[in-house]
């Protein structure tokens, strides 16, 4: 029995999200899909993220067990070869059999890309959250630090029923040209969460909300306090660490 | 009667090319589909530039003519908000009644974009033509200069019956890390002239093909000797001049 970890990119537009779901075309169904035709054996693989729909990933990182003897470093070539493009297997490395890539991960950190400009472009409309009007970038740097350190983000969240309680290592926000490029990395994220923050920053941005009432929607524990939220193609699953 | 010129921009993934055809998805197609239900007439565009399935559009040029009395600018929001996002209306001026945007174009010019990694991108793979092997570039640039002035065409073109006699006015490629960019600028372009040029100067920058043979091929000036085609999916209408 062997343990292998794959390390994968994607295009997340055309996706129903990570999760294999009946009857539409997700992440995880099409590298299973993939993977059965390799390996000629049902295998369950294991995310270390669950991206949304329209979600995209630099390096997601899965895992699963087989008994079969396909040689480690074929694998990125032999499940490339039969998935469509916007998928591909950057890396596969054989990881102790203890490995899983979601609970043995230390931390995730995602990016998210925002677009500023007065008429959308064509070529990003999958790939950033299109605004028109610039936000005061400096007010969002000074809000950031709120966010860092270990919170309940209930607040931040789109679903019931978990453990809400996480620890956000850092943010940080980026500013070249047309483009916003938020960071953040946490040891995990709830559903919904980096969307929410972003959209709460960028309300801040933009003068909707104050510095105090984003600490109030954060100190408060209640969803529903942030107003809509980030669109999910901008967002990126960016590095799982170990 | 105003005449109309339109400024778009289209990623052409989606598309079976500029020209209208029964039955598919063309640029030309979807906006005059669009104007139609503006206007509420049957509308004919003229395009600056044919682009075939999968090749996309920064600044293409269109126009047409109509009586109703829709002001000018407010032209792109309309037709923006019926639309699909993959193509936008950037600018709508109203132009004289003798201009069209074929046959009054003094230039066009293209870039075709290429992606050197030993893996392909998910987020690339309709915008560039990977390659795995950088071409030397020295070499390529060298012979760039066969291709300026007035020739005949015809070994670099797709199909038959056309005049082939084009003048180039300017050919250059850039490096930019993982890329280069090809410009080319031309009174006018015949069909598949752009891609057929890159992949002749890519199988020169790969030493499949000598400068003497370049040489040989454009003044043998008889189709097929340039093997293959560079992918449509790299290569984008620039600017049209008048």
């Amino acid at each position: 029995m062997k343990n292998i970890k794959l390390t994968i990119a994607y295009d997340g537009s055309s996706f129903f999200g990570f999760q294999i779901q009946p009857d539409v075309l997700t992440i995880q169904g099409a590298i299973e899909s993939a993977l059965l035709k390799i390996l000629k054996e049902k295998i369950d693989i294991v995310g270390a993220g669950r991206t949304d729909a329209g979600v995209h990933a630099i390096n997601q990182v899965v895992n699963f067990k087989t008994n079969l003897s396909i040689p480690t470093e074929k694998i990125p070539i032999a499940i490339n070869s039969i998935l469509e493009p916007s998928i591909i297997v950057k890396e596969a490395q054989e990881v102790p059999l203890d490995f899983n890539s979601r609970f043995s991960a230390k931390s995730r950190s995602y990016i998210y890309i925002i677009y500023i400009m007065d008429t959308s472009s064509p070529f990003l409309r999958n790939y950033v959250w299109h605004l028109k009007e610039r936000p005061n970038v400096e007010e969002i740097k000074d809000a950031l630090s709120i966010f860092v350190g270990v919170h309940d983000f209930t607040s931040f969240s789109k679903s019931n029923g978990e453990m809400t309680v996480r620890e956000v290592y850092q943010i940080s926000i980026l500013e070249r040209g047309s483009f916003l490029v938020f960071y953040i990395k946490a040891n995990a994220f709830l559903r919904g969460m980096v969307r929410l923050i972003v959209k709460a920053l960028i309300d801040l941005g933009n003068r909707e909300l104050t510095l105090e009432d984003l600490k109030y929607i954060l100190d408060s524990k209640k969803r529903g306090l942030v107003k809509g939220i980030a669109p999910p193609h901008g967002l990126y699953l960016y590095k799982v660490e170990y």
